[in-house]
């Protein structure tokens, strides 16, 4: 984990000023772009069009990822770690597709990919004035929390009723002061088509995750299937491709070096526009706690996966997420620390302070502004790690049978409630999502590893006294030692739960909670008596919710006097579209990361580190490479197949799938990644050192080609 | 320690021939160079001129290292590791010139560098001929063996009889076959001048040394000064600067990628020229036995240093060469591997003996050649694990104490031979010198170091049974637990033993074998028990130093033969010319190295490794980075005082403290260092990762000027 992060303080001390380049542009934003200055060949209308067919319709939101079409007949492209837990599910020690990768020969051959649903973006409209309708002068700060929730609620069932299998969701652009009405269509039916092995699509692993030089083959096909007559429909035999307004021709001649690019996707989330104390908040406490949290899980997993393959199968999926995760919470931890974000960021306030107080009429409006935000954060701060240790014990993604417990506990008090004041897991719309969500997560359930996780959870949160103590955990280890306490609690519990039957999670979830204390199920128990405790919480980040929405909305406000200019709004998942240029980046003093990567970089890793598993390529593929069997794949330049790419475009998490388009909207590659340095673009970008990662379309061809043997998608995309 | 060295592989693969770039020509050769043409603008006659004044005259030898002048009062120009024994030996917590730095700011506060003498080459001859006349035809090997080293010793004596004040020194440039006589004067007065603090000095530390991007400040400032009549002499007051024949003028206007240079220096040995057997016996025997014993011993001095300055200053500079050797010793065993370097040899080796069997003449010359050098390895191979112990065990450089002992045991069965019979060390030439690297080696001396040191030397060699037993080891653990018999043995014994004290070592070396055995020194009286064994295990190697000799020379014969051209031969510590120029290059696929580094650069290092030391720059250095105040030392394209450079020059060991020439013979840099992945330089050498590293003389001059203010120095140097 030693990394070397070397280049950002050039930033700092020669005082570069941030590039104008930044830009996650919504689609709302399109239409002000000169694109044609900026290096596109299509217009706003080719990349959106309500009216017609663009782009747009050619990209979808896979599982949190981006993906995109590239057939008329549904034929999905999407990164590997996408398309991960559907290898996984259908992995076997027997048929290890893992090991292996999989291939459809044939249509008829493609696996149900359960987890997965595809949505596709049909409309948006700006709807900020009715949302903010809802707050009227005299409401508390957690009743303008609520009112927001509840009026976008209102508004999405609405439109879900008026438009049957339709569905909406309301998209806060800036805090508290604009939203945007997205309608999604939604494919369930979807299925794996193609995936590389592992050690193709994963190559490199947590080595190289985050980094450069890098060779991964992070890509792999799926299929949308719809009924006969073209509606949504469960998986059925029955089921037809889907085919889609838009998909996307491939590139043939590929792109070099110092190219034109853009991207389409779903960024997740960005926080360029929050204050210091946030900055601060996530630098010393919240980013700190999870990576501590997290690392005591992966060191867990990793010892109950050794030396068995089908629990390391199990527990795969998620030591992959917590890797992900903690290699970036390290990356931006160390960005934030070497940019000195967070004083940068008061530097910024002090400014700010400065403009406000010079003038009465800012002044009266704004001049409590920063002060009321920082006692925001001072108070979330005192109980933030107690909080976080009480949300991790009843999250289902730590451990699963204690989180749905909890959901199941959570449901029964909210499911008494009208439909649009429920939280949004219980709502109607939502209420399946959730169950499938619950009953899914127990293909992964693994007794021993519950059972060691559940008890450091516990033991974790029996450590907080006074006013912060969690009492039910507490009475839990009271009267022994608290070691024994837990195992004995947790042996009992385990051997009377019944939670580890999917049929039983459906079943309990539906339950009201008088039919709930009934059962006695040890887990459901305790989540009962943890509930008042996680109520509390949860109405105490309404307050702060509602305070934020109003401060955040007068910052922008403020800002935007300040600088006399409007500014992009912070990434939210919904679309968003970015461009640059392939380009290679100075890590440090003398050193320089050129854009491409090639075939031959993977039989040097392979060949230098004999012992390392994740940099061992199948042999297959090292014979092509040796047999210089490029096929039309080569790049000119580099006289080799080139297997990933550097490009300076703006991405965050949820872009990952996403297609990289060049100026004519054709598919030259698919994002995967960014470098560890470019970790930190979630709170800071520059063009110095934001370099994302895609794979090159003409490794995922020549792979299709040359490894595979896959003529039949090569056709299908109108390859020869 | 793990480290990424990817790039050997591509010449493996993709077939590249070896360059025909390599070269450290001794000085017998460069006379038949077309210097023009290679990018020289100074003739062979301007280089080596035995009649009048050349470049070679202002190079010497310092230490092991090569120095040069660089004014007309004796002020020479070295680096810090080379001088790094002198500033440790006058350093002490309360004046701590490895933490700040030491310059005398006027010629009077120059202080003795006890340790250095400096070597000036007078002359040289090939001497092949008369050397060879020694051997009979009925001469045993080791007979051969002993009879060349004689025939040598007494050349050499002869000489310095007929010359005094000079010595002389046989050295064989190729195996059995050429000689040349050097003539070297010696001056014996050395003072520290001037060395950087160690934060520069050593910038970078364990974890840059073999690395690039560098940016270690390696130089310092040393002056030889002679008795007022100009001859050599002892350390005195009275004595006067020397007036070397040729300095070196520094270029004023730096140098730039790409550029033309030389290097004029002393490189120890490599080994391109030998067998795949010795190779082999390289990669899996000695190198990996020396990398683990070597980590073994860093780990227990460092733990040894932890908390207590006086330990850690003594035991910082074997630290630093234990460091140095076993991270170059891991380079080499990934270069060996990576390169398939044995294999590689081996497949020479087939043709090679295909050739031999083509012709009956060639048959019978050299039919078995290859077979016998493959014989002399296996019986080496057999008995060397337990050698290398045993030797290690008696070598002062592993325990201080018990390797002295040996050398009085040695000393007094030497010393009653005739001269030139006698091991180098006791002949009359050398004894003074032997003596003072004994009591010298005391000033590092710390005895718990010592006895853990030694009861692990011990233990290994307890280990060895039946004819490999080292009975006098075994004697000392018998009759009880192994590791208490030592622990007994070695608390006794370092109760008893006078020979940390340095004038009863002086003593001692003088004494003769009955007066040391009625001493009764416990390390004494082990060193005569295990004198036998040393002495069978010597002449061991004697007799396969006379079989190498003859077949090597052998080899060397059917070789032109089989290329029909001459080669150049391997590095034997003489003086020897390589040329190339300022140049990156690609340690991995999509990385590229660039030719210097800069200031900017260390403020990186240091901003963004708060916690690592080796990476804290002198705050003086940072301010004057951030204030940008390069005086006249920037680089133009740079915008920044360049402080390490790469170029692909064929260097090795030895080559520390060379010189860097621009075409015109001017200072432009100091060689300091390879490359990891150049390490394998000793084996094989190849343009495409073959690259050494030296301090930029801007940052040099830069130091002097603006950190140090040695305006004295400057003034020396002609830089207003």
């Amino acid at each position: 984990m030693k990394r070397i992060v070397c280049f950002f303080i050039t930033t700092l001390i020669f005082g570069f000023s941030m590039s104008a380049e930044e830009g996650m542009f919504p689609l709302s934003e399109i239409h002000k772009l000169d694109l044609k200055a900026m290096g596109f060949l299509v217009g706003p209308r080719d990349i959106y069009n309500p009216n017609g067919v663009s782009l747009v319709d050619g990209i979808i939101n896979l599982g949190g990822c981006t993906a995109s079409f590239v057939s008329g007949e549904g034929l999905i492209l999407t990164n590997y770690h996408c398309a991960f837990g559907a290898v996984q599910a259908v992995a076997t020690p027997e048929n290890d597709y893992l090991r292996d990768g999989f291939y459809a020969a044939e249509r008829s051959a493609e696996i149900p990919a359960k987890r997965y649903t595809v949505r596709l973006i049909e409309s948006y409209r700006d709807v900020s004035r009715e949302i903010l309708t809802a707050i009227k002068k005299k409401m508390s700060y957690a009743q303008r929390s609520k009112a927001i929730e509840e009026k976008s609620k209102r508004m999405v069932v609405a439109f879900e009723k008026s438009n049957p299998g339709k569905r909406a969701e309301v998209a806060e652009m800036f805090r508290g002061k604009t939203y945007v009405l997205f309608v999604y269509n939604y494919i369930k039916d979807v299925r794996l088509v193609y995936a590389p092995p592992r050690s193709i699509g994963e190559y490199g692993g947590e080595e190289d995750n985050w980094m450069w030089p890098r060779h991964t083959g992070d890509f792999a096909f799926m299929r949308a299937y719809v009924a006969p007559d073209g509606s949504n429909a469960e998986f059925s035999l029955q089921n037809v491709p889907f085919r889609p307004k838009k998909y996307f021709p491939v590139a043939a001649e590929g792109v070099r070096n110092e190219d034109f690019a853009f991207i389409l996707g779903y960024p997740g989330s960005t926080h360029r526009h929050k204050s210091s104390h946030y900055l601060a908040f996530e630098e010393n406490i919240r980013m700190p706690f999870m990576v501590d949290l997290y690392r005591w899980i992966i060191g867990l997993k990793e010892e109950m996966s050794a030396g068995n393959r089908g629990v390391a199968i199990k527990l795969s999926s998620s030591l992959k997420g917590l890797w992900n995760t903690v290699t970036r919470s390290l990356g931006q931890l160390q960005g934030m620390k070497n940019l000195h974000l967070v004083e940068q960021r008061q530097r910024e306030e002090i400014s700010l302070q400065k403009f406000i107080d010079s003038d009465p009429v800012r002044r009266r409006k704004y001049g409590s502004l920063l002060a009321d935000l920082a006692k925001v954060y001072e108070d979330k701060a005192k109980r933030s790690r107690r909080d976080l240790t009480l949300s991790n014990l009843l999250s289902n993604r730590i451990s699963i049978i204690m989180g749905n417990a909890f959901k199941i506990c959570e449901a029964s008090h909210e499911r008494v409630k009208k439909d649009t004041q429920r939280e949004a897991a219980y709502m109607e719309r939502n209420f399946d999502r959730t169950e499938k969500q619950m009953t899914m997560a127990l293909r992964d359930y693994h007794e021993p590893t519950e059972k060691a996780l559940l008890k450091e959870m516990l033991r974790r949160a029996a450590a907080f006294r006074d006013k912060q103590a969690i009492p039910a955990v507490r009475d839990i280890c009271a009267g022994s030692e608290e070691s024994m306490a837990l195992d004995a609690f947790l042996q009992k519990s385990f051997a009377a739960t019944k939670l580890n039957d999917p049929k039983i999670v459906s079943a309990c979830l539906k339950k009201n909670n008088a039919q709930l204390r009934t059962m006695n199920d040890p887990f459901i128990n305790l989540a009962f008596a943890l509930y008042p405790d996680h109520r509390e919480m949860k109405e105490d980040e309404k307050i702060k919710k509602g305070i934020l929405d109003q401060l955040l909305a007068k910052l922008v406000d403020v800002k935007r006097e300040l600088l006399g200019r409007d500014f992009i709004p912070d990434a939210n998942g919904t679309l968003r579209l970015t461009r640059g240029r392939i380009r290679g980046y100075s890590p440090a003093d003398a050193i320089r990361m050129q854009s491409f990567t090639t075939l031959g970089g993977i039989v040097e890793k392979h060949a230098t580190h004999p012992g390392l598993a994740s940099y061992q390529a199948p042999e297959k593929l090292l014979e092509l490479a040796k047999a210089r069997d490029y096929g039309r794949f080569a790049h000119p330049d580099l006289d080799d197949v080139p297997v990933a790419m550097l490009y300076d475009m703006d991405t965050t998490g949820g872009n990952s799938g996403s297609p990289v388009f060049n100026p004519r909207g054709e598919l030259i590659g698919l994002n995967f990644d960014r470098v560890f340095e470019a970790t930190i673009n979630d709170f800071a970008w520059d063009e110095s050192y934001s370099r994302s990662i895609g794979v090159d379309m003409r490794f995922i061809l020549w792979s299709l080609a040359k490894f595979s043997g896959a003529e039949r998608l090569l056709a299908e995309m109108g390859i020869k």
